[in-house]
């Protein structure tokens, strides 16, 4: 066996190619959020999605030091305990992956197979990252921020530990934060623990999680996670363009009950409250257009209060007739950037920002 | 779409045919524990397996019953306060799905795809369910014990609330604990808040979550999940055998680092420590072999204490002198009772108890 099997490149599945047992032990690993937990408006621990690269890491509290180095005045590294002194902010953010809705892309492209479920919202406690630039003083010639997190792996042929990098500006004016609590406890190991990024509105790779160095670099970070995997690209080889916040997408909690192995489900005839959650990274939520008709027609649902418009999901609802007989529900978000969710979204190899309209088939009895 | 549709019966895979959309659906809400957490003696929370039948339902402690009637002197209903009135006990428990290695089997049976993550520990803490059938008093004419949980759905066309049932003998003599607390906090969602059964040693179908209904009846219980669903089958239509205990199992941590799509792994050469955790609902583990060389010979690995010998996972170890090139480990579990954990299991029509021993591809460098 050769490294060329033991770290393949990506590809596309052939025309009615199943999905992979390489996809499948990425799926047994990571995890989504059930639908009928996004009832919850701050999600339970364990419900909250799941993606990790490699393998979690061994961490530890004690001992864990992040370093910030490179084009600074002065390099600094930080405990816990140091940086539990500098602050405490605690903001409810929703991530998503940006991998979310992969799998339902024709060809599809071979990777983690998400079909619609890689979102979660939780509290994050911790210290702005903007005040750890400034106590350690970016210089004028920065020009990215690479942060460095401590698990460690091959992909697609190349050994890394994960890295990702922001522009300064994006650094300084994503109010991001390095958080140790998850909704008001340790950070969980598969979330970061003892410490991670979190990019309030990014896809979920910008939240380096084990977080133990971030750099400042006088050029533009040419990173494999930045370069190389998270682009939008319809041909091989090309550039492409980087992933960065999240597209809007509105979800319903699926009504009735479910069958066990289709997850098709059950509604009984009647007077049915619709909910669901809705979110962008890239300008609150403002519209949810909904269809009973497989979406020949639309109309409003309403929209409650968000618990924190502008990074947090907002709750919509909507009262439906249903009447004997198959429907398909589907659902659509629009923020106040004037973006709308597609109801198909555009195709790409990577198979990123797939925010296509959620499609729920109901039996109404 | 007919209700057929909504709920189909079940089948084996073809030959090569890839993971379908179904089981995809279900790989993605459930899920096993990421084989490095093996390396915690208690399993995070968040990193335990889940399989959920139906939808999480919607639960509130406060007003939540559960009732033992049928066959008893006196029925009985209790409140979460009456309960805790009763005692406290807490247990340390390993848990697993009995369909754990279901996707590995030739054919492949179609329902939840798990390849063999499907296994966590946890501390549970509740009143022993004996405690409970001697408060209702039960009478000479019970033969089984109903336990009904809250959550409800369609299986293979028959729709149900999910409902398991054990003798009275097993349910008197298996230690099972009627449980509110997972860890030391209130059950997540997800593992059965505000109360669920747990019965160790056997396969978590037994440990109904959401528990609100214990009825003692006087003949053998013939619902979905005793009579239809986990029975070991070579043939459809046959009554089978019932799935009951835990068959022995043994896992390993993947050593070294991984690629991110094969999850194969890159080891450096020279001295490395292989560990892992083994167990068995039968007996105590009491020898775990390993080999390096794809089964050709067989070490005794070293066995550690366990933690709860009788009821939970003991950890193994094994100093392994890695040159360079491909190696497969595997490994395999022995108990005090004389089972062994085989090389290949056999094969059966749902899928159940596939004990086969883990094989891993390590790449020596």
């Amino acid at each position: 066996m050769t490294i060329e099997q033991f770290s393949t490149k990506g590809r596309l599945a052939d025309v009615g190619e199943g999905i992979t047992g390489d996809e499948l032990q990425l799926a047994a690993r990571n995890h989504g959020i059930p639908l009928e937990a996004l009832r919850y408006d701050l999600t339970p621990p364990g419900l909250h999605y799941v993606l990790v690269h490699y393998d979690i890491p061994l961490t530890n509290a004690f001992d864990w030091r992040l370093t910030v180095n490179g084009c600074v005045e002065q390099p600094i590294d930080f405990g816990l305990t140091e940086l539990r002194a500098m602050g405490r902010q605690t903001v409810r953010v929703t991530l998503e992956c940006a991998g979310n809705g992969r799998a339902n892309l024709h060809p599809r492209p071979i990777s983690q197979p998400w079909l619609m479920e890689a979102v979660g919202t939780a509290e994050w406690t911790g210290v702005p990252l903007a005040a750890l630039l400034e106590a350690a003083g970016v210089l004028p010639e920065a020009v990215d921020v690479v942060f460095t997190g401590a698990d460690h792996g091959v992909e697609r042929g190349i050994e890394q530990d994960y890295q990702r990098g922001l522009s300064v500006a994006e650094a300084l004016e994503s109010n991001a934060l390095v958080a140790w609590e998850m909704n008001g406890l340790p950070l969980p190991p598969q979330h970061g623990y003892p410490l991670r990024l979190i990019v309030p509105g990014w896809y979920g790779m910008a939240s380096v999680k084990w977080l133990r160095s971030i750099e400042l670099i006088d050029k533009p970070f040419t990173g494999y996670q930045n370069a190389e995997a998270y682009r939008i690209r319809t041909e091989a080889g090309e550039p492409g363009v980087a992933v960065t916040r999240i597209e809007p997408r509105a979800l319903l909690i699926p009504p009735g009950h479910p069958d066990f192995m289709t997850r098709h489900r059950f509604v009984p005839a009647g007077e049915v409250t619709l909910q669901g959650r809705a979110w962008s990274g890239w300008a609150p939520v403002d519209r949810v257009e909904l269809s009973t008709n497989a979406g020949a027609t639309w109309q409003d649902a309403e929209l409650d209060a968000s618990s924190n418009e502008d990074l947090a999901w907002r709750p919509f609802s909507f009262t439906w007739q249903a009447t004997p007989g198959e429907h398909v529900l589907t659902v659509r978000a629009h923020d106040k950037s004037g973006r709308v969710q597609p109801i198909e979204a555009p195709w790409n190899r990577g198979g990123f920002a797939n925010n296509t309209a959620q499609r729920l088939t109901v039996l109404v009895q």
